[in-house]
């Protein structure tokens, strides 16, 4: 029998888990080539805007494969819609058998991208960042700071948001979480006075221009997942003194680096991958006042890892 | 809400569409580039060998998006257990929200696929085949011939299989069905003494000779869907006087196509789009002594659209 899991099932197991090793391990495998992926299967929407992911794949010899499909609608927001939904399948490796369908609406995306960010932190952030600045205000722009307290105790934050409403309410639940949140104009002060930038938007226009990034600063540029968005001017790239990407494959083909390379600003030897970083952390930050930028797209085997944490803290059906 | 369907409730559906003219539109659709659709996301797994394939896509200007999701582990069989299994996900195309969720375990893709040849029997079969060959005694085997029956009397048939139980299990089921079965030692015997043949296996060696080809014969090809699996000798397509795939796209990456162009057998240029055989009739057979073979390897419209009626028969949430 299928296990189907409501989004609440989904909530309550992941309250018994810390995502960050869980996905820290899953760049690991995937460096170490132990995680078998089929390419992004992406559909993209004119009217209304949007776009739709399919990830999935596997680590050899465990128990099973991953399906996540999640799609992005932004103008949802203005329609009192989430921006976000999706599910996520789990089939056999042994007898492709449906396991389990967690309906969690995104939810697992959401945790396992903020985390990323956060496993990011840990090897290329500047030791003692006074203000985080952050550009959106979703879901992540939210997640990924509060993912990032317990190892960082800044709790100073400047943001900036496209629309007006959004930004608001950001401030108003950043400031009952503990944060001093503070709204500015432009992305250029945000970069001009934050240390730790974590930049969460579906532009398809760069916000951050390489003049204004001040050395020590650390970039996570998570919003760009296609060939379309982009948040960074690809000088900001060039400029940087280390450049990480999740994926030396996937990047070649969507994000920032996507942009930087092809527009001929980065070599692509340059680039380094996370996994490779958490393995030999000397290729991560050794100086505080090193430009550091991550460009994360989302790799299936954060799927794959954030889901089987769950499992084990679901009901068991026939696992 | 997401409604989740269970297999009973998408059998009863089913029961109320023809999925033939249904799959046929949909061949036209997307011939059209009325169609847009990802790459086939594919995980290949070797111990115990199976696939898994995801295909999705919508319908430009339509209400869903669909994704579906079907594994393929064919030494279940063996183990008392279906070879395949999946199920299918609906998406608005206007918000990304999760519609509805169809568990039907693979049901789906057995449908579209039959109804397939089928739509290609009409435009490519002999006139009055006096028996029909299949190769296999799968789900395919059985449900490729049935799916014929509204269109073609022929009730012979001969039937070769690798395996002695499920041959013999095919040989009762379909006597049952009102044919008169006979079983075979070889592939060459079926080739021999059908005029339109049906190959339905996993194979991965070629399974038939171009030497043994009579004229006048009609071959669907539709059990390779990878680059691995091939069930006809590049020789075969070579030798017809009609080569049809359903996606001129797909065809040079998958299938008896893939293998025919890459070994220098086939030229593209010879090769015709089922959705432009379907608008012009007369890119199909015009005579009875013409060899015409049919490669599917199965296309996401073949999913949008069995999917798009299925919904019509099963009962509304908030759709």
């Amino acid at each position: 029998m299928t296990a189907v899991y409501t989004l609440d099932q989904i909530q309550a197991a992941l309250a018994g888990v810390d995502p960050i090793p869980i996905i820290e391990a899953g760049f690991v495998a995937y460096s170490q080539k132990r995680v078998v992926v089929a390419p992004v299967g992406e559909l993209i929407f004119d009217n209304p805007p949007g776009d739709l992911h399919v990830k999935s794949g596997y680590v050899l010899g465990a128990e099973n494969a991953v399906i996540k499909i999640v799609s992005g609608f932004y103008d949802n927001v203005g329609r009192g819609l989430p921006p976000i939904s999706g599910l996520v399948i789990v089939m056999s490796q042994k007898t492709g058998v449906l396991k389990a369908v967690l309906m969690d609406n995104g939810r697992l995306t959401d945790v396992r991208t903020a985390a990323a960010g956060a496993v990011v932190a840990r090897y290329l952030a500047p030791q003692r960042p006074s203000t985080i600045g952050v550009l959106g205000a979703g879901v992540q722009a939210r997640l990924q700071v509060l993912m990032l307290a317990p190892q960082c105790p800044c709790r100073n934050l400047l943001v900036w948001s496209r629309t007006d409403a959004s930004a608001e309410r950001y401030v108003n639940d950043m400031r009952q979480r503990g944060y001093t949140v503070e709204r500015v104009a432009t992305p250029r002060q945000v970069v001009e006075h934050a240390q730790l930038i974590i930049t969460a938007t579906p532009s398809t226009k760069p916000l951050i221009e390489a003049d204004w990034v001040e050395p020590g600063t650390h970039i996570t540029a998570m919003g760009s997942d296609t060939t379309d968005k982009q948040e960074l001017c690809s000088s900001v790239l060039a400029g940087a003194d280390i450049v990480v990407t999740d994926s030396l494959t996937q990047c070649t083909s969507r994000g920032e680096i996507f942009h930087a390379v092809s527009s001929g600003h980065l070599s692509l030897d340059r680039v380094r991958e996370l996994g490779q970083v958490i393995m030999q952390p000397t290729l991560g930050r050794t100086r505080q006042d090193q430009v550091t930028v991550a460009d994360l797209t989302g790799l299936a085997v954060q799927d794959i890892a954030i889901v089987d944490a769950v499992l084990r803290g679901l009901p068991n059906t026939d696992r």
